[in-house]
């Protein structure tokens, strides 16, 4: 079995980057083979150039995206072939304004392309997903306690990775959880959740 | 008054393009001063450095966000300094996975700091807005139509608009339309539709 660990943090020894590596230890002790990605230290580009939104459908009329990123963009290549062989995905990072780092944002737009992650060719337009991985573990941290974050901002993370994005590729078992809230936490907390983040790793590939 | 339009899309002739144009000539036709920001054009770089994400707290305790991205950021300055100005905001955007372009995702991540655009000091944690503006439009195109958007992927960037960022700041009055399916437009939806936005920039100023 092969997963990779995406993480979006900018800060190294960030709690997040700690995550990852806990999550990476666990997958490793458990025999998977594990590719950890810190967009951020990889320094990828998140933006879509614009050959990237051209239409599939008819020319010079959609907005959305397709497969076709031109041939400079080495990285995107490599992600993509590399995201081909993996059966579990696990992506880690805050909760900024309800949305991932914009460097996952720009992952999930310039990686998941038409062609690669899902294909569009049925004619009521429900997509069919690409990828092999059916699984994936979503790790976020927070500074808004859970009953607010539901109340007051409805949790959009949720909805994003569990309805328009995973699914959307073909991985149909989406597993989330946040840690909160982070920035009053102690070490003892920490360290519990560390432990708590390494047993959904180790439940993810059982 | 003045007001600004926010465009993230990366294809110069985009639809995108055509409704950020209609708007600013609408709200210029009606003597409000018009900025127009095309971050794909300025070059912005959407990712937030490592030192932007040090605690206003609690040293090394926090994932979230700060003010002080360093002095070397001079378009991120520019920005804070105009949006202080500024009495309505535009943003136009493609739904891209039920998030705006990262692009978008990193102006908001980058240029609504603490202490610039909100500011976290009251005992329950609720933050207080600081944007002088008190209105927003948002535009979005979409190839989704508007039933399966709500049943299957629950629309999450109505969530990040008028939840999680703009209330956040100051913004109670927050106006979003979708225009779509844009893929399968016609010449004549496409004219009506930048009818239709002139038209809600209008009401916006008014």
């Amino acid at each position: 079995m092969k997963a990779a660990v995406y993480l979006a943090h900018p800060r190294p020894g960030s709690f997040n980057h700690a995550l990852a590596d806990a999550v990476a230890a666990e997958l490793g002790s458990r025999g998977v083979q594990v590719v950890t990605h810190d967009l951020y230290a990889e320094g990828f580009d998140p933006l879509l150039p614009a050959d990237g939104t051209e239409t599939v459908r008819a020319a010079d009329r959609t907005e959305s995206l397709r497969a076709d990123d031109g041939p400079d963009d080495a990285w995107t290549a490599r992600h993509r072939a590399e995201l081909a062989t993996l059966d579990a995905l696990v992506f880690v990072h805050p909760n900024w304004w309800g949305m991932p780092p914009a460097v996952l944002t720009g992952w999930v737009q310039r990686v998941l392309a038409p062609g690669v992650a899902y294909k569009l060719d049925t004619a009521d337009g429900e997509p069919v997903g690409l990828l092999r991985a059916g699984r994936a573990l979503v790790l976020n941290t927070s500074d808004t306690p859970a009953e607010r974050e539901e109340r007051e901002f409805g949790d959009p993370l949720q909805r994003i990775w569990a309805a328009c994005v995973l699914p959307y590729v073909g991985v149909t078992d989406v597993r989330r959880h946040v840690f909160r809230t982070v920035s009053d936490s102690t070490d003892g907390e920490r360290t519990a959740w560390l432990g708590e983040a390494r047993g959904l790793a180790a439940a993810l590939v059982s």
